[in-house]
Parts: C-alpha cells; sequence; structure tokens
C-alpha cells in the first residue's frame, strides 16, 4: 500500500489544481457539450420497428440466459417466465412496460456541485478503460501498476474534455479483493469528477457506495437521491448474463445509480456477421439488462450501451474503425432513440502502438459514435490492442481530437459584425485581415487553442529536432503529473475515508464475486 | 527529358494494370460515392440568406479588381460597371442572373468511356495537389522532381478511390515553358482517368487541351461536347483575380471544360477572421469568378470552391482540421447548395511530418468536407506543411480514412435474413457465431478489406519488428510502383502525342502568363 500512501501524502502540497496550460480549456463548456451535428441514420423507421420487434421475438421466444438467483426471481416476479437450465423468456408487453419506465435522461454529481446532464444531445467524452496493460514511450508494455492507476485518474482529472472517470488501468499489483478500496480511494483523493465504480459483488460495490458517501459527505438518503457513480455491465454475447453483471445491475438499481448495460457484440463472433443481426441482439440484450433493472427498482436510471463492431476474420479478433464499426454506431443510435434511453457507445482500436493506425481508427470510430448521437463516448483517449493496453501519449493525442469535435458544436456568430462587411471594406483588394479593426478586436480568442499541434514551419521544426506527435505528447503527460495537485477533502472526510479503508483490508476486503 | 522517356519506355510491358492486391478495390463503386450522410450546418436558413446578400453587396459596393483586360471587357458586355484601377462592380442581378446559368450537375469524361458524376451528393476523393516538394521516408524531403511526378501520376491510377488526376508534384527539374506538355504528356499516357491543367496562360492550355484531343481522339467539337479536363482557379484574396486566373476561366469556359474557382480565404489573413465573414468574402469571390465564366459561355461547367481554413494568429501560416476549419465547411455547403453549384472542398495539415497530428488534422478536415456536403474533396491524400510538400506514405495512409469514409456510405442490409432471427436461434447462449450457418454464407466479403491497417495482436506485432504504420505504407507504395503497368494508349495517338510534344518542345514550349 506505499504507492496509494505516498500518493495521499504527496497532496500535501494541497491547494487548487494547477495547469501546464489552461488556455485551451474551458470546463464550463467541455461539461456540457451539446451536439449539434445531425444523427447518421442507417435504417429507416420501419426497419427500426423491425429490428426492435425481432429483438422482442428474440426476448421472448428465444429468451436469455441468467446466471444469478436473484435476477431470475425478480424478473419472475415481473412477469417472465423461467425454463429449465436459466432461461428467462420475457414477454413482449413485460419488455415494453419495463423498458418505459427508464427515464430519459439524468444528471450525475461530482464533487462541489458540479453537475453532468445526460439526455438527448449531451455528448461527453469518456476515458479509454478497463486496461489490463499500459504502455508510454519511455518505459514500454508491461502489467498495469497502482502507479499507473493514479497517474491516469490525475490526467484524467486535468483534461476538462474527460468530464467522468474511468478505470483506465487495472493495477495488477493490487490484489483483487482490495482492489475496490485502493481504486476508490485514489479516485475521491485525487478527482472531483463522477467516479467508477466496478460491479464485481455486493460486498465491493457497497463498500464503495459508502466511501463515495463519506467523501461526499451523503447520508444514505441522500446518496440515494442523487447519481454519484456509476458502473459498465457487459452482457455474455450472445443471450447470457452473468452472475455479477446481473448483480450488478440490481444493486445500482437498488441504490438509484446507474449502470451501462452493453452487450459486447461483434459481428462474426459472439453476434451475427451483419450489421442488422449484431444491432439485433445487442438491442435484446440491452433491453434484458433495463429490464432486470426496472423488475429490481422502478425508475432507476440506466444507459443504453452498445458497443458493437466487426472481427477480423481471419483471427476472430476485433477491430474499430471500420465502416460496419461506424454504421453499427448509427444504427445503435436510432434503436436507443425509439426506447428513449440515453445511450453510450465508444470508439477504439485494434493498431498496437500509439502511431498513425491506431490514430486514425480511433477517430473513425469516434465520429461514428457522434453522428450516431451516443451521448457518452468511452475509450475515447488511449486505448490500444482493442484494449488490452492504454498509451500514456495516446491519451493526449486522442484529446487533442475530441477537444476539436467537442469545439465543432460552437455555434457560429452572424451578427453583421460577424458577417464583416464593414471589415471586408476595410481591407483593399489584394491586402491582408491582419491588422483589421475586426482582427485586432477578436485576435486573442478567436480560435481554438490547440493541445499540442505544432504549427511551425518545416525549417523550424527540423532545427527544434523534428518532434513527432508521439514526443509531444510523452513531454505534456509528464509536465501535467508533475504539477498535479489534487483539491482537498476536507479533513474529516479524509480521516474517515483512511479510517474505513484501512478497517476493510484489516478485515480481508472483499472477494469478488463469480 | 530523360526522365519522361524512360517512362514512356518502361510502358514497353503494357497489358491491363496489375495491383498489389485488388481484394479491397472496387473501382465501380469508388468513382460512384453518394454521400448519404445528413449535411451539417451551422447557419439557419435566414442566415445563409443574409449572408449571400452581404457577398452580393460586397460585388456590388466594393467590387473585385481584375487584372486581366479581356476579363474586364467580358464583364462589362455582361453588365458589370467598370471603373478605375480595374476595380469591377457587379450590379446585384447581374450576379444573380449569370450564376443562375452555371450547371448543377455534370459529367466528367475519362479514357475508354469511364465517367464522373459531379452532382448534389456525389463523393470524390482528389490527391493533395500543387506540392513544390516531396517526401518519403527512405530520401527524405527535397524538391519534386519529374520522376517523383510521374509516381505520383501512377499511385492516383493506381487507386481506385481517387477517380480523377491531380497535379500533386511541382517537377523543379522541368523549365517552366515546358512543363505543362511533359506533365500532360505523363497523365495521358500513365492513367485513364481526367486529367489536370494548370491555368498558366492560354498558349499552355491549349497545348494541354490539344495533348488531351489526340490521346483521346477527339474532335474540337467532340472536345467541347463533354468534359475532359479541369483546372483550379484560385483568387488573389481578398477582391482580387490575377491575369492568368482570369485567363483560365475564360480559356476553359470558350471549351466548356470546368474551372473549379477556388478563393482560398483564411481566416485572419486574407479574410475576416470569423467563420461568417471568411464565407461571406469566399462566396462573393467565387461569385465573381462563376460570373466571368457565364460571361465567358453561357452555360459553361463551374464548380464552386471553398477551402476556407484560419491561420495559427502567432504565425500567420494556415492551419487546418481546426474547429474553425470545420465549421467554415458545413457554411460553405450551405452557401453552395443555395446557388446550386457542385461544390469542392479540401482538407489538409500544418503537420510537417507523416505522423499522428497530420493524420488527425487530415482526418479532421476531410470530415468537415464530407459533412458539409463537399462534391469532391481535394488535398484528400499525403499533403503536409500546408500543402508545401507531399509525403509518399501520408498518401497510402491517408487513402485508408478515405477508403473507410466511402465505405461508410454503403447501406446496411435489412433484410430477415441479414437482421438474422435465424442466425440467433441457431447460437447457444455463450456460444459463438464463427460458424454459424450466416457466417459461413457471408465471411468472405462481409467486411471492408483495409489497405494497410495492421490487425496482428501485440504479440505477433513486436515479433515481426513491431512495424510503425509509415513503415507499412512505405512498403505498399514502393510495391504499387513496382508493379505499376500502365494501359497503352493506341499506337498512332501515342505515336502522334510523342511527334505533338516533340514540335512544342522544338518551338520552345509556352511560357506561363503573369
Amino acid at each position: 500500500m506505499a504507492e496509494t500512501e505516498s500518493s495521499g501524502r504527496r497532496r500535501g502540497r494541497r491547494r487548487q489544481a494547477q495547469n501546464v496550460d489552461k488556455s485551451h480549456a474551458d470546463a464550463a463548456f467541455y461539461h456540457s457539450v451539446r451536439n449539434t451535428l445531425p444523427r447518421a441514420e442507417v435504417l429507416s423507421q420501419d426497419q427500426v420497428e423491425t429490428l426492435h420487434q425481432t429483438s422482442l421475438r428474440v426476448l421472448e421466444e428465444l429468451g436469455i440466459r441468467v446466471l444469478n438467483d436473484e435476477a431470475r426471481d425478480l424478473l419472475a416476479d415481473a412477469g417472465c417466465e423461467v425454463r429449465d437450465e436459466m432461461m428467462v423468456h420475457f414477454p413482449k408487453d413485460v419488455v415494453t412496460e419495463l423498458v418505459s419506465r427508464a427515464p430519459g435522461s439524468m444528471v450525475w454529481n461530482g464533487a462541489d456541485g458540479t453537475t453532468l446532464d445526460i439526455g438527448p444531445d449531451s455528448l461527453h467524452f469518456g476515458p479509454g478503460s478497463g486496461c489490463p496493460n499500459v504502455t508510454d514511450t519511455e518505459r514500454g508494455r508491461r502489467a498495469g501498476t497502482l502507479r499507473d492507476y493514479i497517474d491516469f485518474t490525475q490526467l484524467q482529472q486535468h483534461f476538462d474534455i474527460i468530464p467522468f472517470l474511468g478505470p483506465s488501468i487495472e493495477p495488477q499489483d493490487v490484489p483483487i479483493h482490495e482492489r475496490h478500496l485502493i481504486t476508490a480511494k485514489v479516485q475521491l483523493e485525487n478527482s472531483t469528477k463522477v467516479p467508477w465504480v466496478y460491479a464485481r459483488g455486493t460486498g465491493q460495490v457497497l463498500d464503495s457506495f459508502e466511501m463515495i458517501r463519506i467523501a461526499r459527505d451523503l447520508s444514505e438518503e441522500a446518496f440515494r437521491q442523487r447519481i454519484w457513480t456509476y458502473t459498465v455491465i457487459n452482457t455474455n454475447s450472445p443471450r447470457q448474463i452473468d452472475i455479477p453483471m446481473a448483480q450488478g445491475i440490481i444493486d445500482f438499481a437498488r441504490w438509484c445509480q446507474p449502470t451501462i448495460i452493453t452487450p459486447f457484440c461483434l459481428s462474426g463472433a459472439m453476434a451475427p456477421i451483419t450489421e442488422t443481426g449484431s444491432l439485433t441482439l445487442s438491442h435484446a440484450e440491452a433491453m434484458a439488462g433495463i429490464v432486470l433493472a426496472q423488475a429490481t427498482n422502478a425508475g432507476a436510471p440506466v444507459i443504453y450501451g452498445a458497443f458493437s463492431s466487426n472481427v477480423n476474420m481471419r483471427s476472430g479478433a476485433p477491430v474499430f474503425g471500420t465502416p460496419e464499426h461506424i454504421r453499427t454506431n448509427f444504427g445503435a443510435g436510432q434503436l436507443a432513440r425509439h426506447i428513449g434511453i440515453p445511450w453510450r457507445s465508444a470508439t477504439g482500436t485494434a493498431g498496437n502502438a500509439p502511431d498513425v493506425q491506431s490514430a486514425a481508427e480511433t477517430q473513425l470510430g469516434l465520429w461514428g459514435a457522434v453522428l450516431g448521437g451516443a451521448n457518452l463516448i468511452i475509450h475515447s483517449a488511449g486505448w490500444l490492442e482493442g484494449g488490452l493496453t492504454i498509451s500514456y501519449e495516446k491519451f493526449i493525442m486522442d484529446l487533442e481530437v475530441c477537444q476539436t469535435i467537442a469545439q465543432v458544436m460552437k455555434p457560429v456568430e452572424a451578427t453583421p459584425e460577424a458577417i464583416g462587411f464593414d471589415a471586408i471594406a476595410e481591407v483593399q483588394p489584394g491586402g491582408h485581415f491582419f491588422d483589421a479593426q475586426q482582427t485586432m478586436n477578436r485576435y486573442s480568442d478567436q480560435f481554438y487553442e490547440p493541445l499540442i499541434r505544432d504549427w511551425t514551419n518545416f525549417g523550424q521544426w527540423e532545427e527544434a529536432g523534428g518532434i513527432q506527435t508521439v514526443e509531444q505528447a510523452h513531454t505534456m503527460w509528464q509536465q501535467v503529473l508533475k504539477d498535479f495537485e489534487a483539491s482537498a477533502l476536507p479533513e474529516d472526510r479524509q480521516a474517515a475515508l483512511d479510517a474505513f479503508v484501512d478497517r476493510r483490508l484489516k478485515e480481508g476486503g472483499a472477494p469478488p464475486v463469480d
């Protein structure tokens, strides 16, 4: 635990977070981006209805295997039919009724009154998450450690374009029964943003919820009344929900916290090879999870997850940023809007290095999600190897793209002054606008200020050493971490948090549930 | 001229072009892509009309300086008012009337009956063009040569996603008065696609037209009846059209060939610092060029060019893939559609290396043009340094992105078989679809086959040498050039082309006009 302790101590220099260069940043803007682009569609309204009805048939006629006993009981109580081998069949009217209970929007709460709207047009970029490995250009690829976990929490806190935290790294040097305690502590001590909690059994979930209550100074009642955290539930496609995943849906619904219910339907592997086939299966599985949440607690917040892409048919491995990935995102957005629930997508890459391929694939997938109208886009920054590794440098490079897309959503000014007849009249033919009055009035903040784009000319660039983007990114993340200082928790909360974690560690933590 | 001659001789091995790997390619598809995405808009319909009216005021009240005598005469004859200092004032009703004469769509003709529709929903990716320098990872950055020019012509011919040729390289080892002859010869001998012609004076233009007529076996009349080539006209923003540019508009209009009339309005430099100000100036200048074309020959094909981005306010240099660049593209598309003329945009990058920054900027700008509904997107592949250099490797890497975006436009299948209830029923919960009947029926061609994406896993990738994308691209372009074989011109046309070029070279070529 030395790493965590020292991380706690480093916050001796506690004061407001300082940033390497905050001129680009605009937390108020980045935390409330509205997607002003039109939604791309690949299905007619009739086809949307056909896919939806086919998903309902899958649930009713084929069923979902639910491995968790309590989940099957809850679903049976809600009107589903439980058959042999833990197969649950969902009557169409039960699905329709229970899905309609899920709220169409919600507000997530960070520390100090900060909020995130999650609703029809909201657009939030989440970090690359769930990676067992980590890489950077100095140390290379290795198993994720607590030190990396702390680093990525601080990087997420630093950059405003990331409005909520995600589990970028699996800290493999922390025992699995203690991991939830340590990762929750790092999040709460280093960030004011909404923390994540893994759904790995009720024991871990309740420990985590209690730590959030301590850090945010919330009664059980106050915790239940608003949203303070979230988790991601993956179904075991095709047509299966395992014990911890079902338990997570139940636990989060009981405490009125949102689950992002995300089938990971890869066309040709865990799902049909066609886009519409993958969408049909994914939609069915997502609705099954939503029904379980609503059967547990009517009105519980849930987010429709869809993360369908295809596989490389030569290896069966997932690939991203493909035409199939992009089109499936368009269709998933149509299905999410059809049932009126906020939806989460993701981007990604199968690339092995923070190079042009992985940058291109990640951006292609990102546009798929943005044009599909996803409200949360997880894995927006840092992922490599289909999520097996997160790269410090790619994290920074991808954020530049996220920021640019967010900035695109800003309106253009169309006042007479902006349209600029007077400015045009002021400059003679063949002249320039560098010192026009309009330019002088606006030059300091008219344009987006990038994070790491090098806009020197070739001669200057070469003379400065011919720095490639990945090296610039390396310099930036190191500087951010060097300068990082977390906002302090009030002393009494910090003491209570420390005491809670110490006690639970002595009690042996909480093993994950299989 | 040794280089050209040897290039001619290398085509001794004349037969149908062979490709490194044509499994990805689908010329019929890539040459007829329809943009099925919705159009992004940043202006209300009222604002579009306001910008359009302001542009008309700029033309009428402020005027455009037209340096070419014949152009001023043509404009005066059409009802414009010529004042002191070569200033031409365009009455609003004259502009409205003449712009309405321009066709709303057109067909470009390559060799052997191949055609390209250029109309409301068409989407064509053009190569990076106009670069004085060239770079590759082996030889580094250097002045462009004829050898490079030949290479890029062959690369453009090879890849179906590029449906027309562009002047990627300025071959600086070819004297300027001979360059039009040599570049036209290389294009006609190495490619069946629509060739470009630079507008650098009537002498060069007419030589080039004659060479196209020889290679395509066209009478003057047949040449005029259809479209066989194109040129790009840049205005000298703000509010000036120079002698060769105006002459190019006139020459091309007389011969019924299209000019892409493209103001290069950089916000904060040659145009107002605001997006709407840049758009207003760019729209005015484009309409001035269109009016000149229509004053020359009513109904002459023209393409509305808009290539507005912003500058780095620290250096005044153009930058690309910025939020401002993207939003301006959206607005330019609205203005082009307002006057009902096909429109051309571009992407680009200010990056100095074929690295992640330049890949990201190029793709960001590309999406701006695609979502803006551009019918032609020039500089889609290869550009670096704002067009000062073209990279062999970046050309390949960018094509992967263009191909992916084109493929996104394909419809998804929503037949019962594709939606796949039966496929879903066939696979047990927790199973997989690798050997499902639907998968077996479709696996060989369901998914896009990439050019150079490496989808091996990390271990395989590392063992194979940890190849970065740029190195893969290097291997690919070398292989394409090694295997390239042009379709032969019929012997009599080749002989006539050779004789024409020999004669014109002996006569001293044609100097460019300033």
